[in-house]
């Protein structure tokens, strides 16, 4: 038994997660590469806190769809306002998918459809940006 | 010794990273809480290779500071066009924070000044979105 192997066989028969050399540093290597998906939502009532949860509710959603690798579901930071900085949404989305097929099934994916069924009504407009790690 | 413990020993023995309950899911259960800060990037010379790949190899020495969790790198991915998806910008760098003081060290750290101050001719626009999450 090569012995990587035989770490992974012995760390299992303990009951052990095992982190090999390939997957040190998981979150930083493993993204490198990965497609992001950002979406920033502002409500066409932006002042409604009920709407907000409602929104963030269906986000919650659609970290069950297979391709989804990583999901951030956020509201704007308290960091320093700067002409730079666009605060102006109410919520965002951020996910991570493999490739770009990934990202195409998500969109065509009946979780997400729902979502949008359900839930768009509650905003007044999204900005996208799909980035791929290089 | 408690069995988590004791599990966490044996691993160790074996020269084994380990994954305790606690960091089951890391990428997902650890960033769901953490400051995203995604910067976008529009070049002076939108079309010149050279210049993408010199703010680039300025971007990869963010990594450095120590309150950067995690980055990712991009350029606009190949997902369909839709009126929503904005892919007019030519770099992305996604940085994640522990929390607001995180961002906040960055911003005034030397390497992020340094490269403010070598690159910072090469681009004419950049938008900011930080989203803490919940």
């Amino acid at each position: 038994m090569e012995k990587t192997t035989r770490r992974i066989f012995v760390a299992s028969a303990l009951g052990l997660s095992v982190a090999t050399a390939a997957d040190a540093l998981p979150t930083i290597s493993k993204k490198k590469k990965m497609l992001t998906h950002h979406v920033f939502f502002w409500l066409k009532n932006p002042d409604s806190k009920e709407d907000l949860n409602k929104l963030i509710e269906g986000l919650r959603t659609l970290e069950k769809i297979e391709t989804v690798k990583d999901i951030h579901i956020g509201v704007p930071a308290s960091t320093e306002k700067r002409d730079v900085v666009d605060n102006s949404y109410q919520a965002s989305e951020l996910l991570f998918f493999d490739d770009v097929a990934g990202q195409d099934a998500y969109q065509v994916h009946p979780i997400h459809q729902k979502f949008v069924e359900n839930y768009s009504h509650l905003w007044e407009k999204v900005v996208v940006y799909d980035s791929i790690g290089i």
